[in-house]
């Protein structure tokens, strides 16, 4: 004995390795990996295999890129840049914080949704803080979602659940969203989806493409059909109030009595700095059912420790003092970008422009027979930016062809030269769709 | 047709449901997820489960936290944190960057890993920026090994490893270090574990939590080692050049040269800025056997779509300015408080100190022989620091009793003070193994 076992050498006593030859590597096979497989980004995807030059007579003009900051002309105020200076300054937030989030950041969004969203009290318990909202998204789906079930999506909606959840195991089942009615959801075909495998649902609102926000109404329906079935929440919010005058957001956790709800939001889009990589989850549980859930999220953080601990250290500050105005403005640009656009495009033939009440996107619907060079969306789109290098999404980005969407957080000449663009493409293009003066002659003829 | 293919309906043509009630929840049961009950944070458990009260008559001392600005005493100069500042101020990097980091701090890593490791040329496109280090090693992981498959990691070692990998399905095998030969591998125990479904072998060096700096002879017969199994690299070295002076740094991917190696480091711990978040991973592969894993590399960014872009946009500046005399004040801090915790605990009966050549940390042998008190290494650390307030993190949070981790990063006065302590705790507490004594008198019988 004596002190040898200081020298902790567990199984040191090598054995003679008993393994043949033949099952061990003879080359070098490094393979991409499953997990890495499916992790696709199908905007990216899309947009790489476009492979277009934009026309270089022509200013090129991003429609398509879903950031506030890419023009500078939107740009955070002094309230919410300051803090984070002050911090780096002091030198007091270089070091690591708690896997979930710094107690004061996690206090500051509790204050800041309860506040915000009316949703009673929060804790800093309720919070844990990601490295943006995407991590926010992807701790949510990990913490409820088991290998082999899967969760319900928004279509149209954004592609990151797509990036997140295959990973996990975990399957997507898109529900419709009804352009008709503003983009809400399509209720009966939603409840056609679900099975025993449905782990969760996820509710994106305001949306990213549409730029649609739920009445309370609507949002009351999808809280009763989620209770019905014991579907916990996802509620994607992190548009939350980027609303339009005269529309009011509403977060599911402020009309859910009963359903459970995992609460996705950060300073990103609201704040306009999403290279901060700034998020939370907020859980929101009256009745203890996210015992389990809870422990999850807890687990889970281990993987990410935390985003900038100087971003954290400044957030209660950031949360409290940037003035309402900040985020009136930002919202005011937007409903005159969105008014200009869907002036200008709404009277171009072959075009459907849908005019949204908050986020910072628009929705345009394509008559692609009315434009027979153009098989589909893609094909249109990769034309109109040969043609006047203005590059807008198409609407396979979102799972929904035949569409496009356009940013609206360009500045305002910008948006009014490329929805002139748009119309002096759409105009060289457009053919009156052959089977509809047929169908007239044969109505005629009848 | 007309134009109701605008609305884009895809299977709006809602079948009644035909599922049975019974398949379907009847209840809430929200559990915690496999993957998240896969992520474990084996230090956090251990000292969770530890539950203590320092003694509230003496000042705390943790000697635990694996954060060099805890204490204040080490903080980065302004050539570090001015760059982020100034990005801060210009507003020029609040906005999203490539998942896989900006070009500038791309190119910019790239450059310093070139200089100062001597690895040839790198370009931006062998570089992916993360968020921490961790996130270098968890992209690192799953870009390597699958699911059902194994990978090679250090005991005594950090555990980061532990709470990355199960979730992906893979399996750690630990090889033994040989604190006799100052930590290095025990290559034949470690040759030992490798069969056909061991994907790549991780190598810590400087080792946290061993402070050991592996020569270039025992590097070069590692990598030997791993080219012999066709076996990937992936090289942590988070504390890549803090070694004591006398000592020099080799980094794996120097050496290799045909064993393709991806390079985990970030500022974490030579920059003293660990709440940043800021790490990368960057690709070695001379005979282009990495195709595929690049690949997934750049999918799995997707996941995390970099850390702060403030931070990024400021690394050119911060990764060529920070003066060298920085990094050496901080070095021979630390070798100077390594020496005065040496020389004072080598002194201590029934401990038995490990002079470290680099990062932070110092192992003790705890000869728990020589305590009868305490069955174990977490026995013996929960009475130290409920009798004299002195924390250490037990030797079984890096998979190796009988020894505790002391960090080295703390004032001179606290290091002595603590060090002061667990020499009292010590005396007081040691007892002549009973059976060393037994032992000699059958030795003088016989």
């Amino acid at each position: 004995m004596e002190t040898d076992h200081i020298n902790n050498n567990h199984d040191r006593i090598v054995k003679k390795p008993a393994k043949t030859v033949s099952k061990l590597r003879t080359k070098w096979n490094l393979k991409t990996t499953a997990f890495a497989e499916s992790t696709v980004n199908p905007i990216r995807e899309i947009v790489d295999n476009l492979k277009f030059i934009p026309n270089p007579e022509k200013q090129f003009i991003p429609l398509s890129i879903g950031d506030p900051t890419t023009f500078g002309n939107l740009q955070p105020c002094s309230e919410i840049v300051e803090p984070v200076i002050e911090m780096l300054r002091l030198n007091q937030c270089n070091g690591y914080g708690p896997s979930t989030g710094r107690v004061e950041a996690r206090q500051a969004v509790a204050d800041y949704e309860a506040r915000l969203n009316d949703v009673g009290s929060l804790t800093a318990d309720d919070v844990i803080i990601c490295s943006g909202c995407s991590s926010a998204l992807e701790l949510s789906i990990a913490a409820l979602a088991e290998n082999g079930q899967n969760i319900l999506i928004p279509r149209p909606g954004f592609s990151i659940y797509q990036t997140l959840a295959p990973g996990f195991g975990v399957s997507l089942r898109m529900y419709n969203l009804l352009p008709e009615r503003n983009f809400e959801i399509d209720l009966l075909h939603l409840e056609s989806l679900i099975d025993e495998n449905t782990a969760a649902l996820v509710v994106l609102n305001p949306s990213n493409p549409c730029g649609s926000v739920f009445s309370k109404n609507h949002l009351l329906q999808i809280i009763k059909l989620a209770e019905k079935y014991y579907l916990p929440i996802i509620a994607d919010e992190i548009y939350e109030h980027m609303v339009f005058p005269g529309k009011v957001f509403h977060s599911v956790s402020s009309l859910s009595k009963n359903v459970p709800v995992l609460s996705c939001g950060g300073l990103t889009k609201r704040f306009l700095v999403p290279g901060w990589r700034m998020g939370w989850v907020t859980v929101h549980d009256r009745h203890n059912l996210f015992k389990d859930v809870r422990k999850s999220l807890m687990k889970l953080s281990c993987r990410i420790l935390g985003p900038n601990a100087a971003v954290q250290g400044a957030l209660p500050r950031i949360l409290t003092e940037t003035p309402q105005s900040f985020f009136d403005e930002t919202v005011i640009t937007l409903q005159k970008h969105a008014t200009i656009a869907y002036d200008i495009l709404s009277e171009v033939k072959g075009l459907k422009p849908n005019m949204p009440e908050g986020a910072m996107y628009m929705m345009i619907g394509i008559d692609v027979d009315n434009f027979p060079e153009y098989a589909t969306d893609l094909h249109f789109v990769k034309a109109l930016v040969e043609e006047q290098s203005i590059f807008c999404l198409p609407g396979q980005c979102f799972q929904y062809p035949n569409y496009m969407r356009i940013v609206l957080t360009l500045p305002e000449d910008l948006i009014r030269e490329a929805c002139y663009r748009i119309a002096e493409f759409c105009e060289k293009h457009f053919k009156i769709d052959e089977r509809i003066i047929q169908n007239a002659i044969n109505n005629t003829v009848n």
